[in-house]
């Protein structure tokens, strides 16, 4: 299974691409920061965000999209941005028919790192450990984008297992209930 | 010149389409609310929204898209869907090559009552005189997304002759110190 983790925002957009199956090691396709001039025109930014957010789905195309859930509590600032640009990254992969999933910073956080609280530190080591590269993803930021995508494969894969441990458990049940019928 | 408005919402997102010249009396083209049901998940509540907005500028071909500009300091439960509304209205006309501009409610306000901090109610009134229609718009709340379109047309104008004044008071001080020159 192919991922694409979005960590919007406007002046900085990480993307990054990896390739997993839940419980099995993980691998790095490519991750990056997709920039858009802050003093430009909010139309020419969302119409270029689309655009390298497109070449990133034609490019590596991707089985789902996991884009960061972003609160309106937060820096007030900013958030507007961060709302823009991440409904064009759900709206792109929506457009293609892909799978779109919203995840927290804290449960990407605790999906990596165990710690619903980790820092930026942490988590980058994490993300750098977990798909095995010799040095932390460049540029910087781009890391969250990756830990996203990681969150969403272990976190798919839980909901699978689990929807499927369940679907087990209802078959037994409705075996179990037949047989006491008789 | 014809002007799209967009009251941007992911509930009901306003639409109105008028024709005019600034100075000159208005016309209704058309209006309408765009709805997405709330229970539905976010990739296709903004799937939903941009088809219906592409259809808008499909049948009606508008010169320019004025979009409500969102204030993240206001009902910060809305704040985030109506952000996201507004990226795929700004998006839809950016893709299309057409000018898009952003108007604070105030703007839209103080342009079609004299009053920026007019209620709805008069907004409704002016809105359905300046059209000249025999009842208010409906859906009641597509008022607003045409009071955009006229506060768009109206300022767009006053701003062009604006530029002009300035373009010709620049062409009389050069003449003037050219022939103070001699």
């Amino acid at each position: 299974m192919r991922v694409l983790g979005v960590d919007p925002g406007l002046t900085r957009c990480g993307v990054g691409v990896i390739d997993g199956v839940p419980g099995r090691a993980l691998t790095l396709v490519g991750t990056d920061v997709i920039r858009t001039p802050p003093g430009d025109d909010i139309a020419l930014r969302l119409l270029a965000l689309e655009a390298g957010i497109e070449s990133w789905l034609t490019e590596h195309q991707p089985d789902a999209v996991a884009v960061e859930r972003v609160f309106s509590q937060h820096n007030v600032r900013t958030v507007m941005g961060t709302a823009q640009a991440g409904a064009v990254a759900i709206l792109c992969g929506a457009r293609r028919g892909l799978p779109v999933a919203l995840h927290t910073p804290s449960e990407v956080k605790a999906a990596v790192t165990g710690n619903g609280r980790a820092g930026k530190e942490q988590v980058t080591e994490m993300v750098t450990r977990l798909l095995r590269m010799d040095n932390p993803p460049r540029p910087a930021d781009s890391a969250d984008a990756l830990a996203l995508a990681i969150c969403h494969l272990w976190r798919g894969g839980a909901q699978r297992r689990l929807a499927a441990a369940v679907a087990a458990a209802t078959v037994l049940q409705a075996a179990a209930a037949r047989g006491g019928e008789r």
